[in-house]
């Protein structure tokens, strides 16, 4: 029979029903063909900069010009923002009901590899540990604005994740506010830091390296497991196993190894489950909050392999067909 | 440039960003035709009751039999059930640290149509009557259950928005905890009474009808509007005018006059977004708090017109690429 599981962290409620699992093969869509249509077009790839807004910054080639080629990382501003640097973070009202603010923020792109074909699950490590280094330095640049209180790092992988471009790139979203689904992971990791004078966090990966049954992955720093209550199937999150509430604190080495744990992860789900579209996030404290025992900056790692429908969309309540130490078990055996 | 909104009942903050906006008409996919091998396998046709469990309820001909043709409405568990009714609500606990609960509660499928290729935008009134009043019956029975403490009912049309079968039909889950997604919204609500000593739902509806830009259509007990914080392009509430916390207390006569404005609302948006995938959920308060002043159950309908991509799914916030007094426009002039 299904069964219900809470999320000691976030506390949310899923629930695991197996009838209707698909075989992890079909989970993926496999690896279209690129048609030239796609490859002439592509805004991010070399030689088409002028498509682009001009680089915030770029890991390039001594003595190769900003916006020509030659970067193997190139970072832009997004041509079309969510939010733009412009505006403070006072509150207006209207109607005397109605309350709203500017779309204070910054949003960028983070062109991960000149290859228009490649993504982290198939890149060398040297390049992933790149991709990792630029998402430490610009996190860190946006966490440093004072106007703002949450940086949101994504990816988004293949069309039902949300994307239209396959040139790989992941998005940093800076915005003015703390929304209510953060704050409501922030009160029950304090809560749960009154109550047991620990964070849940560091408590979780305690007890999924003592049980091992959902774990997919270790290196001496971080670990890659299937949370107990994973909403969705193969839902993955990477933690380190040291306390550390925001990701602006990590350092250059630990990136690196950070990087190989994720490289790791995504190429054992790009193989056995056919290249599934998914998105990565980070979760990292807000950023006045960034030094705080209770939370605990991790990457969740969401395959897009099943819909959000009518019931998702108003209980909040996931339904996972794979019981997840069953999909820890399927991507430990991966290669 | 763009905007940041502020829901005053949900307190869900929202991006209005317009850059990126396609033509309405482009939010659909159309009508794709019926082939004869959906048509011939279809398990919700009439002559085919044996490939379903069998029924709860039917509204069928006198004389004609449980699970044979001759109904209009037809009621059925679920043959690949979320939750099912066995179990307690106690919560047991694994490893000192994690809770969980057996899968306790139920989950039907209302059978909208014995015609295949109907939806609600198409049917006639009559039958569209029919359906809200299943609707009314199969959500009382469930929420009259003590061991349920929330009723989902919701209907996914179109692939991208969960279903795979076309033809028409609704879902109706009963789930034996109250998730945080709804404690949220019940927590706000709850503030809002305490500060103000008013249903905020009340307040909105009142606001709306006096402003007239985010209306969509109203009839004399029922409103539909573009909620000022929409989360997504054409995200349209239907709500009574009345204070009434719980959908377990609708009356016959103004059930219809919900399924009125229901059908109009989504005839209007199957005309003028081409047939777009949508999500309906109607939210109504827990069970066993359904009497009470400060909340108001209502319809969310929901096209599925831009994906939930890394971003939403990292922070809870929504991009919204319409303006709801646009959206509201639109619909009011689509006929």
């Amino acid at each position: 029979m299904p069964e219900l599981r809470l999320n000691p962290a976030t506390k949310d409620w899923v629930i695991i029903a197996t009838e209707r699992a698909k075989r992890p093969e079909e989970f993926g869509s496999g690896i279209l063909p690129v048609t030239s249509e796609e490859k002439d077009h592509c805004p991010f790839c070399p030689g088409r900069e002028d498509l682009t807004p001009s680089e915030i910054i770029a890991y390039r080639t001594y003595g190769t010009a900003p916006n020509t080629p030659g970067w193997w990382i190139r970072i832009i501003p997004n041509a079309y923002p969510a939010l733009v640097p412009q505006g403070g973070q006072e509150r207006f009202m209207t109607d005397d009901f109605f309350t709203y603010m500017n779309g204070l923020g910054d949003h960028e792109v983070i062109i991960e590899s000149p290859e228009h074909s490649q993504t982290i699950a198939t890149m060398d490590q040297k390049q992933v540990e790149e991709v990792f280094l630029a998402y430490r330095e610009r996190y860190a640049a946006l966490a440093r604005d004072p106007r703002f209180e949450l940086v949101i790092l994504f990816k988004n992988h293949g069309a039902t994740a949300g994307t239209s471009l396959r040139h790989p790139h992941s998005q940093i979203i800076a915005a003015p506010i703390t929304p209510l689904h953060i704050r409501n992971r922030i009160e029950a990791a304090m809560h749960y830091f009154d109550d047991h004078g620990s964070c849940v966090y560091c408590d979780m990966v305690e007890k999924e390296i003592k049980l091992k049954d959902r774990i997919v992955s270790e290196s001496d720093n971080f670990v890659a497991f299937e949370p107990f209550a994973s909403r969705s199937p193969f839902e993955t999150w990477v933690m380190s196993k040291k306390h550390c509430s925001s990701f602006e604190f990590i350092v250059p080495e630990q990136t690196k190894e950070l990087a190989f744990i994720m490289r790791g992860v995504l190429a054992k789900l790009y193989r056995s489950l056919n290249n599934p579209d998914y998105n990565l996030v980070l979760r990292s404290s807000p950023v006045h909050e960034k030094n705080v025992e209770y939370f605990h900056w991790h990457f969740m790692i969401v395959p897009r392999v099943s819909a959000v429908a009518g019931f998702e969309l108003g209980s909040g309540i996931y339904i996972n067909t794979v019981i997840p130490e069953a999909a820890a078990q399927y991507l430990r055996d991966a290669t």
